[in-house]
């Protein structure tokens, strides 16, 4: 029996559209003469489609979508397609009133509806929101093959891997009981780096442990903040990878299982990215693309101030829309080196964009004098600072007004951690293509985008950072060095340690402390911008719930003294 | 036995702050011959904690915490404190590895913890995300008097009151089985308009059907973008109202239990508001002015344009911080109408606040001339209309920055929910203090407002609305009528009715296809507000949680027509 997987790029809530990728892999897997067609996790309306699931509206409209696709498939595959189902009792036993289900069609008809087990609600999933856990170990039986059915998060509980228990139930434990021949995992599994050794690691444990042979198919493509990456694969009963399908691409894999040896055998097996920096590059390029496609634009306009991250962002761009469709705006102020301008040219030159040059001088001046009488007697501060790069967000704005370019803002998550960055100003943009790469990664993809020769210029990656904003000023002036401040930043956001554990490890304690007011203090403007893709294991947006007026960083490192005082 | 309401105004992460306002609640209990105190859902901490609950160092402070202020409270009162405990069986038995839970703390330490059994996740509830539900009916005795604990939406699940289950288990029923005396009700539960009607409502059912009495506690201020009302309340045996406490500021109720007739008896209770808007204008007030205070501010800035949105969020900041620390910032351009200066000077007048005008022709100028060569042989549009609101929003932020005073934006519902708004321009701002109030209700707080005596001027409340952004312009060439506009946003957004239903009330269909697709596209500007006050049961902001890269809106209307297409 061949499975064919449709490794789809979906857009979220576009039904009808969907539905001709479907029909699309659909018709290949015929030709390529499968039996069985899995696609992703809510295939049908893409994932995550978050509140759109409390329409009803929308529900029915999954609903007819879902009878026809069964009518206009290929008669001769099943296929299982990822939908939401009533919860039909909710309103007699309580519970949400959905399932996160997988439906098989076969012959024009539904012939099976099975539920997700295991709902994730934490980072930026939000499952138990919408829908209640399915009860039961999910399989069906196709010529005379019998196929366990998981969506994602169900194989991701296997006690022994992990060490502990994040649910109850593991539904791979109950498949293997009932003795299927091998399980399916239905995923939308969002990229994070090095999440597929992890993903792979994983369910090699469990096929092996369980004797049973996994075909995960994930789903592909960029959908807000959050990128799918595909990378769907098959691993046979002894845990060996027998099919892994490409990253970052809609791609249709296909793996067949021997009905006499009861295994899969050996397919195509996509090769495995050389760097984290070259997958996150892949990840940032589909993520960038799909944002604006998926938006409706085609084109972007960005600020080139000579940075790394500016010329990283135009970099993806080029890469993920054409040349043609990326526009560089080059805005020096009486403040900027002459470097920024020569940078920023040899950048665009580089990656051959059209650029445009508009001095800023006139408008600063034209600020302080509206702002004279009230700011008499103050020095030149901040206040005027963030008046460059609000004129600077204003010009790119009123640019992509007149013209339709969607505006990519370039701030990095070192920047965004500590807010060093000006909201109005240069964090406007619709996308945040960076955001949650930190400074000293910038910089590591910057060199290995270069290794075949030089696309970011060279003085961009050695010279000082500078906002500048003022004379002479660099970044290291109100911040610790790029790599002191990332591994704080780590320790502190991703491995959730204590400012003591920060300490301990090494760093300045004044620093620390500094650090963690920053991280605090900016939440503000963290909550005001732009969606910013994810690549790691927690970013700033839809899984970063943080209080604003709070007082817990203010007070965290006198916790202790407060109350040994009081005591 | 006395029983006492901690009506607390807790900060989040507050820990010795919140700790210091339950021990002057306890001291004024003990005054009043209490032996028993309440406080609100995770009194320690503050409710909604939200993603500090991540950290162990926060959760290790709460466990000092807790204890310390066991050993800090008077020795004559039992006080149940609101706090999280950890899951201890989590690793091994799966689920959330914290409980939400309340803290019984008598004579120097923690004699027993209670665990909250249902755990709301919908609008702006997350507690899956941190929580396990409790399995346990939760009661303890105190001389001799059974009392049942509950926590918050622990009450919310009378069947017979909804009409269907939410969840499984009944709390009230299991403690009614176990004949307890009287019921204790620890909330923290934001304020919506009319919300204060069905609590008591729906507790007074219950109380009836179970021949309970019910105590009813209640946190009460603004955190961020929610804002807790209190208007904690008793009710006795046969559900009658013997106890309320004054809404939207901190008291301290108290109410007695008579351990012969078994039942509360009749105490002080607090009168309702006189409308929805008297009550929606104290809760804007208590709102802007804790997050003003809780994020260290004391003064705002405003930009007041002689619109009516803008004339109401001065008055709530003059209410709310006084007047001395409201500053109004006027900025004409040649497209102002002669009445934008004069509406907003006499508003400011009526007002007695401070104002400056600042002039921006020159500044539209200096962008013209800027962008003269970029734009030329392009007609004023959109971008020039745009550019206009962000010098003002610059000129805004500049003065907030110079002069470190909060900046408040003043956009309204109707506005946020079309897209009708600049972002970067209008939409600037720490707070969007009206952003959940519609723009026909508006209007009516301000005649509300204006019941003993002008303050909005009446010509704001007569002309036509406007954003001046070209001559002549007119809210209404772009918009349909605002009474017509928030029916038709009424029903989308809190009613969740189709396109369909919306024409089937009359509305002109043309209009209803326009308003929805308005309402997805603006869904990218949404995103980047500030965090907006919740005054209704559907809020944009952290209860909201839509895509933006979807394609429904935009097929919804011809979603039938492109299936039917293609059968």
């Amino acid at each position: 029996m061949k499975i064919a997987i449709a490794q789809i790029n979906p857009t979220i809530g576009d039904l009808p559209g969907n539905t001709q990728k479907i029909l699309e892999m659909a018709r290949k897997a015929v030709v390529e003469g499968a039996r069985l067609l899995l696609t992703p996790e809510l295939s049908l309306c893409g994932y995550p489609p978050r509140d759109l699931l409390l329409s009803p509206s929308f529900l029915e409209a999954m609903d007819i979508g879902l009878q026809q696709l069964a009518r206009d498939l290929p008669s001769e595959l099943a296929v299982l397609i990822g939908t939401v189902e009533e919860n039909f009792k909710a309103h007699k036993t309580g519970g949400k009133t959905l399932f996160n289900s997988m439906a098989l069609l076969e012959k024009g008809r539904v012939k099976q509806v099975f539920h997700k087990r295991l709902l994730p609600t934490y980072d930026v999933f939000d499952e138990h929101r919408y829908f209640e856990p399915g009860s039961e170990a999910n399989y069906f039986t196709l010529d005379n093959v019998h196929i366990g059915v998981t969506i994602c998060e169900d194989l991701w509980n296997d006690e022994e891997f992990w060490g502990k228990r994040s649910y109850i139930t593991n539904p791979i434990s109950d498949l293997a009981i009932l003795g299927v021949d091998f399980i399916v995992n239905l995923s939308a599994s969002p990229y994070s780096v090095s999440k597929q050794k992890f993903r792979e690691a994983m369910l090699k444990y469990s096929a092996v442990r369980f004797q049973q042979p996994i075909i995960y198919a994930n789903q592909v493509g960029g959908n807000d903040d959050l990128i799918f990456d595909g990378r769907s694969f098959a691993l046979n009963r002894q845990g060996e990878m027998v099919c892994r399908t490409y990253g970052f691409e809609q791609d249709l894999g296909i793996v067949e299982f021997d009905e006499v040896q009861r295994d899969l055998q050996l397919a195509s097996v996509a090769p495995e990215y050389e760097s984290e920096d070259e997958e996150i590059w892949h990840a940032l390029v589909l993520g960038l693309r799909d944002y604006v496609r998926k938006c409706g634009f085609s084109k972007v306009v960005l600020g080139l101030s000579g940075g790394v991250d500016s010329s990283l962002v135009a970099a993806v761009a080029t890469t993920a829309l054409g040349k043609e469709n990326v526009l560089g705006v080059l805005m020096p102020s009486p403040y900027s080196s002459e470097h920024s301008i020569s940078d920023a040219l040899v950048l665009a030159e580089n990656l051959d964009i059209k650029t445009h040059i508009i001095q800023i001088g006139e408008l600063m001046q034209g600020y302080d004098k509206t702002l004279a009488q009230l700011f008499a007697g103050t020095e030149f501060g901040l206040a005027e600072e963030n008046i460059q790069s609000r004129i600077r967000g204003n010009l790119l704005m009123a640019i992509s007004n007149k013209f339709g370019h969607l505006l990519l803002s370039t701030g990095n998550k070192s920047e965004m951690a500590v807010g060093y960055s000006t909201l109005y100003g240069d964090m406007n943009g619709g996308l945040a293509v960076i955001a949650d790469v930190p400074k000293t990664r910038v910089y590591s993809i910057c060199r290995w985008l270069n290794r075949n020769g030089e696309i970011i210029p060279q003085n961009v990656l050695t010279k000082a950072p500078s906002a500048e904003l003022k004379p002479g000023q660099v970044d290291q002036d109100s911040l610790p060095s790029y790599d002191i401040l990332d591994d704080i930043l780590q320790r502190l956001i991703h491995d959730y340690q204590s400012s003591a554990q920060i300490m301990a490890a090494g760093h300045d304690p004044v620093v620390v402390d500094r650090v963690i007011k920053l991280v605090a203090r900016a939440e503000f403007k963290r909550r005001q911008a732009p969606p910013g893709l994810k690549i790691t294991d927690r970013a700033f947006g839809t899984g970063w719930r943080m209080p604003i007026a709070s007082k817990w960083a203010a007070i965290k490192n006198s916790y202790h003294q407060v109350f040994s005082l009081r005591q």
